[in-house]
């Protein structure tokens, strides 16, 4: 099935400059309409989802034992010397293998689906987390308002671990956008509406999740059919964006189980 | 009040080593004693929380606009060059000033009080997450397991946005040691136990949440007196670690209130 493996040894070859993009510009997939899975957990996730990636790297030294799903997953092997993985991976300890894919075609906005509203999030591992949760609890769309941490980047992707491939994700876009979505549009608060644990809640629905410093936008929150509270009797001022979002898409799943 | 503050310009300054190393190498605050507390936000809560600095460090640059309560709550205030700065900082932009303070003195665990344990969790921002999140509902102790990221770290600092001043810390603890608590400890589970989001949750409680891959031992899960399951209709195989404890410790803050 797929053609035996070219080794790859230069620095300067095209395919490990363009990795090298890929895994340290979080946007370069944009340019390169592809995207970079590292490591095994990750490509094994988008093959359950049946993805079809374009090239499989591997370590040379990883080749004799990986596995033959791997192997045969992609149009095209590609053995890389070992020296040269450090050069394409941001983990510590690299990845052995990785998939080129396509980056997914994205038709624009769902404005049915349950939806989580990402309103210029900034880190990296707060999206990745988000997805992750979102995926969890049966949201299908991610809509990312411009000015978000790039969905498909190496950080978001490793943080997500396999979400993305379950998930229609939107990115940016603008206000008038989101207030075109055909759910109810829902924001958390510290100070008005109902009490997450007491509150009935629509389904479908879009939570709106905000900046880590500036919370979500005020036209945004002008826009919301309705506010919810996260009750913090230990009086803290706020908690990070993930932990809030994990709180309400929970809330969402268990009111329909 | 304060002394008039001297201004450091080299290097090889006693101070700026010990507060590289504080900053760089995240238990080197065992070693010395004490913490390095960076940015106006983290300083200004350790303030609220009456934390009470040794020094008190400003970039040359920032000290004639800093705040009169920054400038006025440590024995000694410093100022140091910008450029020395950079080697101090954790941060991409890095703060314009910080305290050192003491460790504080931890006398071990309290067998009573609504606690979260960390089982060997690996990841700094998981951890800080966790601790705001706990701090946030009334969870007002934190005991870690030999092997989780160093508490006081200057990453988990970062993450826990102030909740380390709100809360009981102990560290490098055994499995003897939780297995010690006198409140019930509850155990999330994959396939056992009631459905969270129907569960009589008890309080005071210790929640346990475990390592990012291989969860809490089987030695505390044994000894857990209930297993809870979260509901995911969406099918993923798992949450992060601190979306799971947010999602745990708010229905156990939602049960009181």
């Amino acid at each position: 099935m797929a053609a035996a493996p070219l080794l790859i040894q230069s620095r300067e070859n095209t395919l490990v400059k363009d990795l090298r993009r890929l895994s340290q510009d979080s946007t370069a997939y944009r340019k390169q309409g592809r995207v970079w899975l590292e490591g095994d957990h990750l490509c094994s996730a988008a093959l359950v989802r049946s993805m079809k990636p374009q090239i499989a790297v591997f370590a040379e030294s990883f080749w004799p034992q990986a596995p033959s799903d791997l192997k045969q997953a992609a149009e095209r092997n590609v053995l890389m010397a070992d020296v040269l993985w450090r050069d394409i991976s941001g983990l510590e300890s690299p990845a052995q293998m990785g998939f080129v894919m396509e980056l997914p075609n994205t038709a624009g906005l769902d404005p049915h689906a349950p939806t989580v509203v990402l309103d210029r999030l900034q880190d990296a591992g707060n999206v990745g987390s988000i997805l992750r949760t979102a995926s969890a609890f049966g949201f299908t769309q991610i809509a990312a308002v411009k000015g978000t941490a790039a969905l498909w980047s190496a950080k978001v992707l490793r943080a997500g671990m396999g979400a993305h491939f379950a998930l229609r994700l939107v990115e940016g876009l603008g206000n008038e956008d989101i207030e075109g979505l055909q759910v109810p549009l829902l924001a958390t608060s510290s100070h008005q509406g109902d009490f997450l644990h007491r509150a009935a809640l629509p389904w479908p629905c879009a939570w709106l999740m905000g900046h880590e410093g500036q919370g979500v936008s005020e036209a945004l929150q002008r826009h919301a059919s309705a506010h919810i509270r996260i009750a913090q009797p230990g009086g803290e001022e706020s908690l990070n964006v993930a932990a809030a979002a994990a709180i309400c898409l929970h809330a969402s799943g268990a009111a329909r189980s």
